[in-house]
């Protein structure tokens, strides 16, 4: 096992804000006109602060996709079967799935977690196993796991974590596969931001009206029969949320408290992004949100993290498919501010 | 000399329909909910009809960057000297700045072209020179070229783009260097979308309000004193554009006839696709809009042209600085449609 959770709870801490002003000021020395990269020089300036170094590297880039299964489906949230989940593990094994596209795309690794799919998975060689049961129970009846697994998967997040960081991480995006977690996760956001059930909860894999309609009744039974604790994030991930929405959570704070910057992917990760500010309002420093996902829960999921995506491409699949996208950018951002020349270096006249 | 500009418009035909359905359906059956990679599908689909394939393949990237003077520099519109041009030309060639980095991320090779600095740079290895004068006339005098320097320009962005298709081009990103050359665009801008100057000109490299103002009543006076045709583009581009912008609309058009991608950079490059578009209407299915610029010209541009930018990252330096971080999206679309599996390749079930 690696840190224990309450040991990591304790490692999370302020940006250094020494290595944002030597970064901030690097930028404004590079030969373009102050502030014309936007965003790209804002990013490169927040992940100097989160690795400590004023001009970070990120060579070894990962991305950890984490599946598991929920119980609700059995209320028909989804419009996919559950046997997708797995079927989808054994995609991401073979290489077929968007995420090992755009991983490789973006010359990151994939990490594949199972933390509960309902199929008993069998061993194998690429997959990591940290599952904590055969997908969660029924939330519309009763909690959706105990006290116990959600303080477990989260524990396995940052297990899994750490064993990338001990092979050289200097960037992970999440990622999730699992039937049924839009569900889970708009129950989670609707706990935590407080916003309505209505306002967060959305089409998933394509539902209709109708579809949504019901889906926005389970989640408020599941609400109504559980009655979770907004104030405490084990309790709402343990009665409404998943095994991949700890384990990402895990993943969050194992990355924050080792100062490895975060790509956080769009509603499922966000909704493990939740869980984590919840445990560790600190976290949320070191967390970069690639994009905003069509799941229309996920604007107010960003809102209430404060931080603002930087991308909006109308993409709602997971498994990491943002995160890997936003990882490039990233990358862009601190090649520029390590490979630009300055004006001094260059002769070029500065402004007036 | 390349195809000349008449055939040029000739050989710019409608997209290839067949391809771009093909792509579509393969989309609709690779492993992920319909859709739910939103823009990135969109943009493999177009990609799929400029290149007349159902499975296109990036793999020769270049993004070819355009610098050029502009004789209005002397009427005080821009923060920077006129020496700037020529300093970040050369460190263009040195590889020092932002497009070199970039450029380098993405794995595109970056072609520098003189296409008229005041400078009179010498002959370097690794630059093109297509000069057409020592920089542009005083537009707030009288017209910035004659209306042969302005057929010329477009001619060499032709041949430009062509040299680079015969060394294998499949995708193409435009940029532009050259101080005052925000004046000109806005110029262009103004008089081709029938916006007002003051609606379209910006802080260009960083200027006050005070700055703003003037650059807008030099923008009038230019406008003024040339009344350029809005139906004419070459008339407009001969007044009030600039040899950068002209190479742009050539590079363009050249690669619209050759069915290769443009990846079109922001506000300048914009100005240079006003103007390829009024030469020929079909160019614009063959551009792929990179970002919206700061510049507030530029949503102008976009909607002029019917295009919606892929990103929004708050940046304002050109050189094709945007059209990189594009160009990695297109990518990333068309290996997503390559190289994921199906769902009868990797056994998963479809919705129902």
């Amino acid at each position: 096992m690696g840190t224990s959770l309450t040991q990591v709870l304790k490692d999370i801490v302020p940006l250094d804000e020494a290595a944002m002003q030597a970064a901030r000021e690097r930028q404004d020395i590079l030969t373009k006109p102050h502030g014309s990269l936007g965003r790209l020089e804002e990013l490169s300036i927040k992940i100097a602060g989160i690795m400590g170094t004023p001009v970070p590297k990120l060579e070894n880039k990962a991305i950890i996709t984490m599946a598991g299964d929920h119980g609700v489906v059995a209320e028909g949230t989804s419009l996919y079967p559950q046997e997708v989940t797995p079927q989808m593990v054994y995609n991401f094994l073979n290489g077929g799935a968007a995420i090992n596209v755009l991983g490789k795309h973006v010359g990151a690794r994939v990490i594949v977690v199972d933390m509960g799919v309902a199929a008993g998975l069998p061993e194998h060689p690429d997959m990591v196993c940290k599952m904590m049961g055969l997908g969660t129970e029924n939330m519309a009846k009763g909690p959706a796991m105990t006290r116990e697994q959600a303080t477990g998967c989260v524990q396995m997040g940052i297990d899994v974590v750490e064993d990338e960081i001990a092979k050289g991480l200097d960037i992970v995006g999440t990622g999730d596969m699992g039937i049924g977690n839009t569900t889970a996760s708009s129950a989670v956001c609707a706990v935590i931001t407080g916003e309505s059930v209505e306002n967060v909860t959305g089409r998933g894999t394509g539902l209709d009206d109708e579809g949504v309609a019901h889906k926005v009744r389970v989640i408020q039974k599941a609400l109504e029969v559980n009655k979770p604790d907004p104030k405490d994030a084990i309790d709402v991930l343990a009665k409404v949320g998943g095994f991949e929405i700890g384990g990402i959570a895990g993943v969050i704070l194992g990355a924050a408290a080792h100062r490895v910057p975060v790509m956080i992917d769009g509603f499922i990760s966000g909704a493990g992004a939740l869980i984590a500010a919840g445990l560790c309002s600190q976290a949320k420093d070191y967390m970069i949100a690639a994009h905003t996902s069509v799941e229309i829960g996920h604007r107010a999921i960003l809102k209430h993290l404060g931080v603002t995506s930087y991308l909006d491409l109308n993409m709602r699949l997971g498994e990491g498919t943002g995160a890997a996208l936003g990882i490039f950018l990233a990358e862009a951002s601190t090649s520029i501010l390590a490979g630009m020349a300055t004006f001094g270096e260059a002769g070029v006249t500065e402004a007036e």
